[in-house]
């Protein structure tokens, strides 16, 4: 039994259907979680446990249907009794009002389409429903994508610039861990048309959870460990998801150089950016300018020079932590973010999109002060 | 503002000193925390932030006063505004009921008896009050003990052994990391009657947050990563704690042979002890006496072989785990355990007995999953 | 082409073998490597590559036939063209005076086989000769042994004790990294009659590359760091051979409870050893004791108090630095021993008995200073 | 007594100052090492050890005068004897050719100038005779230089560039790791006029060994590791070194915007580096561009794609590997260099200029396999 349910009461409805069940009470919502084995499957139970207003009721897992996920997570001994199964769209309880879809990409679309079908509102993890162009989809995951048709009726999950839509959408895709921390950092300057069009360069550095739990060379631990590197040096999928967003937000097609690396250690991403600013202001004018643009903004901290993000600042937490910089010797703006790659980068950020689409406290379940 | 607030009511009185504060309906226990800059002292600001029940209102440190504790932790901003002050026990707020005394030892045993003294409860996480014998404390801390008689008064706040002591005490002493790792791993045996005396070896490894935030040589990162050593062998100051309370367990004078080590990593210790069984049983029966001795404890954890004890799966939360191995060919016993030296060991721990001395639900506040 | 080659003349002759390649008037023996890519045997190849007197001219790989090793292990890039063969004994050059047999146990007992009855001189580091008694090899590697005559013909390669042997043995059976950091730190003591039977507790542990180099769960980056745990508690297949080398300089037999742990770092292995001493001396004296013993060892640094050994201390070298402690408490003695397992522990210690099987100096190639 | 020391004769004279030892034929020079127990210090003692014509005769460190070497770096026990003098120029033996000053910058100035009036050659690890100007030196180092004459005999130690300069010199100036990572991955294009001034972006990741053996609070490992941050953006003492050799090999002005990050790792530099080519030419083409320009550099390596430099193939070695890539959608070059800061990035470099200036080979003991 979760330990720390409780809080106060709340009613969802999407068209017509009202899935809830009281708790002493209190409102819970039944969930699901497929793919609940990988880092953020396990992230989002694990976060879910701790959510006043929320449960978990279905697991799903092909390669280990049968056990318990305490089996596999052995963390959350005597915390549940959750069985996993195989993932069939019929075994899903009816009371489950949303389901979070953390499968590989190619295998979400289809799940997802069968879920819509079937009425229940979908948080996407996968890739599969973050880009509106099949024909990027195809070129950069090798896919045909088959359901192009619902590529426009999904919104993309960043809350900070999406919450409108994401409260009334059916299918939210939930962005990817590099794009939350780089669209998040040139919202503001690409919202007041700052930025000089080309000059995008971004350097990032991921934790090595975001490399997924299946056991591979470039990640024992005798190589990863004490080791630095760039990877997919200008050919990473995200890339066509960043330049769709922070086009949507310049009102222009942007193009970037994008640059991931492997950082030793389990958990974040900070993203180092660099641009042409468009515009003559101070250091402090552009500060200025994040700091109003996040006014509103929970899970977005502007910091003040000379404190600047650091990935362990921001860990275990669903925070965006951003810095600015004007290189007064050549005229470039660096922007410093900081994310937990499995939290705000991805289950975190899925229970924000799923508090908002069930009208709950935006934050609730989601105040863990970074560890 | 802290986020996570909220919970039921609950209402403590100590020797008729009533301290509360409600917050749309709901009582709030108002707290300090000395020494708050330190890695203890910290995780005892994080914790409460999300406790229902409580909340840090003072905050002192001598060498960071007059600055925010979000300048010195940096992961607290936009969470708390609270100041950093000189330990003045004048400037305590006349509404707090509990405080956590996170200071070095020798400096705490001054503090903790001035509060007493103004009726204030103490949960004191120094090593100051865990000795019953002030000639113990002389010979493994080198001090003059200055209050001998509040030795006595204090109780050794394992809540797991003596929760009804702690429900009442004025003053708990929060049990050493080694020592809550080991007694917890000991108490059902020893209660049993079931250890061979004289014949109790314990071999620990320690994350690197417990040797303080204070930067020093051997924990400067190029020297203490890739790196695993022993120190004070034979010679740790938790020694005697070990002692005193296995042998008030087992009813008899207790000596051990305990080995720390030190591990590169941050949290986290593990403890592999080996023992001469007294009695002639099965594995599966040692396991079935752990098991039921700790039936109602929520945070000791007995795991079923072959799944063994490992610090991650702890790490964060306020569990222990443990697990029993007879070494058929030997005849010996090797039970490990492990704790998240930070919670558990330390801040967790302490929020423990601070609920169960206010009557509040005894893992409130302390529902984290191991991540 | 090797950089570092250079050095003085040898000679070495086997049994009427005589195989030699000058070089600028040194002679160089030649050498293969088989299963070239395991840490260990990257290890031998990158050891070689330093050595004045020795030269590896054919590597084997199962999996990577066909390929360069410095495809497989890019360190080697610039420095040999070697490409991976499958091990077929008829493609070794007739002038390879030695082989390094580096494949996993199980598969070297008929390779080596083969070898010998080529009239080959065969340094093996499986576990497949290690041990004098086929049953016991069954009863803990679960296998049927091959050619069980074969066990006594081999020598034990652990120098320090068995220097003599090995510099006419056919085949050394390459000690495993457990046994080499327990064996050295007990001969002593052992051999001067002083440790009491049955009182042997051997706490252990190791970096994560004594567990090769195949990716799996345990070892994947976001699970192995930040994390220490024990394994195969009380059964791990180094048991056996431990106890036949110290039942060996005991002159009785030996049984020791053994628990292994894994260390969130690269290389090295520490072990703690705990033992009731048969004789009654000083700290001073028994670590005189163990000074003698070596007095003559390069590789074995006895260690003044208060510096105790750390495995950074002999990283990338094939020192084993050992110190002792006498817990007056308790009367038991706590010998503390560090090694780089892939050196001491495996590569390194095969080098150092090629040295001696050729007529080598003991340290040929064997100079790094730790880093 | 070092093990390693052997090798084939050499004679070095300086301006009719010829010292040298001889042992066994083989003539030794002898050196000494100013600030020896920092990070670089120990590396290029450890180094020499190695080293089969030179040999480290004097020490200095002013914090541990009058203690051993190998009381402050146990690695060294039983290998030097070696003293630690305080640093006065009267007490380095007169037969001492070369010293290697690893003093901190601002130090080093003064005892330099003393150096090179008596007469010896030197290799200065410091920053302070690096820049040609000494307002640079003023603006970034905050220091007045006390001999702005001398900046103009200093030779940059860059082998790879000014070889023919260094064998020469009295003086070489050692670069900082950051630009030896930079202007090795830079110099090919720039000596072709391949590079649009002004275009060049430099994201540096540093190891932690790069911060210095004092501890500090950031480097503190309970803080250090499992983090990952950017610090003094647009303000690191490296940029002015970096932009007067690139403006050198480009004959003209060049302005960088350079940002040094933290990789929770000892040893290494990543360099990732981002420009707009000022000419038209194929991925494949650029890259031979490079494989030509270092054809006779043992050291450089350019690497095949697709593999990529990564900090642990150049780790405990003198390399510094190199790729390249096209960004074809957006026309961008990136260049990425991998080095091991204590070796390329200081110590071996140091090496390496010695080994020139004594007419030694270039690589004679830095034939290191990376680790």
């Amino acid at each position: 039994m979760p330990i720390n349910k409780g809080g106060t009461a709340s009613l969802s409805s999407f068209k017509g259907r009202e899935a809830f069940y009281i708790e002493g009470g209190i409102i819970m919502t039944e969930v699901a979680v497929l793919g609940a084995t990988g880092y953020t499957g396990f992230e989002l139970v694990r976060l879910l446990d701790g959510h006043p207003q929320a449960e978990a009721v279905f697991l799903s897992s092909e390669s280990h249907a049968g056990l318990k996920i305490s089996d596999i997570h052995p963390q959350l001994h005597e915390r549940t009794d959750l069985t996993l199964n195989k993932m069939r769209i019929k075994d899903i309880p009816k009371t489950v009002e949303l389901v979070f879809c953390a499968l590989p990409h190619g295998q979400s679309a289809e799940v997802v389409s069968a879920l819509l079908e079937n009425g229940v509102r979908v948080v996407d993890l996968s890739a599969d429903y973050r880009l509106k162009q099949a024909a990027l989809y195809k070129e950069w995951y090798g896919l045909d994508h088959p359901y192009p048709s619902l590529l426009e009726e999904s919104v993309y999950g960043l809350p900070e610039l999406n919450k409108e839509q994401i409260a009334t959408a059916q299918l939210a895709a939930n962005p990817g861990c590099y794009p939350t921390s780089i669209i998040l950092a040139l919202a503001p300057l690409l919202n007041a048309k700052m930025v000089s069009a080309g000059s995008l360069i971004i350097d990032s550095k991921s934790g090595v959870s975001g490399a997924g739990r299946t056991p591979k060379q470039p990640f024992h631990f005798p190589e990863c460990t004490e080791n630095f590197k760039a990877y997919r040096v200008a050919s990473h999928q995200h890339t066509p998801e960043i330049e769709q967003e922070l086009g949507r937000l310049a009102g222009q097609d942007m193009k970037v150089t994008f640059t991931p690396h492997l950082v030793p250690m389990i958990r974040g991403i900070l993203s180092t950016i660099y641009l042409e600013p468009a515009a003559l202001k101070t250091e402090a004018e552009y500060i200025d300018l994040l700091s109003s643009f996040y006014a509103e903004c929970k899970f977005v901290r502007v910091l003040d020079t000379p404190v600047l993000p650091e990935t362990r600042l921001v860990r275990g937490s669903n925070y965006c932590d951003l810095a600015l910089k004007l290189d007064q010797r050549t005229g470039r703006l660096i922007i410093i973010s900081a994310i937990d790659n499995l939290i705000k980068g991805a289950a975190g950020q899925a229970l924000q999109n799923m508090n908002i689409m069930l009208g709950l406290d935006e934050d609730s379940g989601l105040g863990q002060v970074p560890y």
